[in-house]
């Protein structure tokens, strides 16, 4: 398939690779900055553009993976004769898109990607969703070309697995990095760290996360707790988080 | 080596084992409660203990891995002959085992332990402290035919670890049970989320926590955080949970 790429972040990057490499030609990438959109196209060995109304006819999708509050504003200085339009967004609807085109689709690979770490697509779960039955089956057999896990899921589902999903991968990264914070302020290597965080990654394939659950807060040894606060007094925002985290353990022992 | 083992909860289970594995002799295994004792006595092949003043002098090692609020009435009822005991607690001081011998010790593993997971403890960093340096040549001895990754640490360091792994892992791991809870409520399987919590921990061994943060607080994304917001207004304690976190990164990021 001919496929323009509308967007040149990390999801573009990631998926444009992927879909190079199973064949598929890129033929454009537009971003708003034409040095990312020539560094992506260089890659891609496409041409960039720096100017929706820059984009060609005649593709066979448009996969716009932008932020979210950017896709609008492009979609509208698109000037294509009923393209097929896909976006990559968690949290917009697929509505969004039926003020461009008349087919239209979803395609949400859950997974975060920063530019420079590989990830294997093949394990990522895609989520398809779109306007008509011949777009839906397009979407799936692309999707199914990159990854193993390929299914149905409408705006409102997907929009609620994106907050799971924030929880269970932004929210923990930034754990990760208050967790390096007091280990700098100590010089203690953040690798110390490292067989825990996948072990603790690794239970919940076997256990569910209630039962994996370990620490002073599930055991309610409020003497360890009170120490670690007192340890975090150097950083009020550090000992705000541990106290708002200490307290959502205690009441979701109380309600299981 | 004979070693008595002093509790039969998780650390002590998975480290009795390890310790059996590699030729050891574990003698006794004390809990408070009698079942709890007698089932990891059955599996060492020990005998079961319920009153520390049936724990016989003789052991080359008294391994204590209880509850910290424990240790230290388990530690007065002991009636051994200058024993060498050694604790396993991430926020004790080696200084509380100064009382009821001459000859004392920290062994500390750097994980999270569930009784019915399997544990490479070979990849676990085990951290040592000691009253003096027989000891310490002993522990670190016995530590490294448990695991490739030995290290010296004091005990006001080790309380210092121990506060970055409840972010690292029992946080995380809670994050993780929120998540769950969300997904439930719209019936969608967990193991839907697995691969990107273990392509989230997997980046930080490449990326520093910082680098690779992703997601709508990093970028400011306020339409959609306030989007994710309405959706947890049905659970109040998640939403806390997401404004506290997010609150959190936004705070770490005019930092850096």
């Amino acid at each position: 398939m001919l496929i323009t790429l509308i967007g040149a972040g990390n999801v573009a990057t990631h998926l444009g690779q992927a879909l190079k490499g199973h064949g598929h030609t890129i033929g454009q990438v537009y971003s708003r900055t034409y040095e990312a959109a020539q560094q992506l196209a260089d890659i891609l060995e496409a041409e960039a553009v720096a100017n929706p109304g820059s984009i060609n006819d005649g593709a066979d999708v448009y996969l716009c993976a932008l932020k979210d509050d950017v896709l609008e504003s492009v979609l509208n200085g698109l000037t294509l004769l009923d393209p097929l339009v896909v976006h990559t967004s968690g949290s917009l609807p697929l509505s969004v898109l039926s003020t461009c085109s008349t087919r239209f689709g979803v395609l949400y690979p859950l997974q975060t990607f920063s530019k420079t770490k590989v990830v294997d697509l093949s394990k990522v779960p895609f989520f398809i969703e779109a306007s008509d039955n011949r777009t839906f089956t397009l979407l799936t057999d692309l999707a199914s070309q990159l990854s193993r896990i390929v299914q149905p899921l409408d705006s409102d589902d997907r929009a609620e697995l994106h907050v799971a999903a924030v929880f269970a991968c932004n929210f923990v990264n930034h754990l990760y990095g208050l967790a390096d914070d007091i280990m700098q302020r100590r010089n203690l290597p953040f690798e110390h760290l490292l067989p825990l965080i996948d072990e603790t990654a690794s239970k919940v394939h076997e256990l569910k996360p209630a039962e994996a659950q370990t620490g002073p807060a599930v055991r309610y040894d409020t003497s360890i707790i009170s120490k670690h606060l007192d340890r975090l007094a150097i950083d009020p925002g550090q000992a705000a988080v541990y106290r708002c985290l200490t307290d959502s353990i205690f009441t979701r022992i109380k309600h299981t």
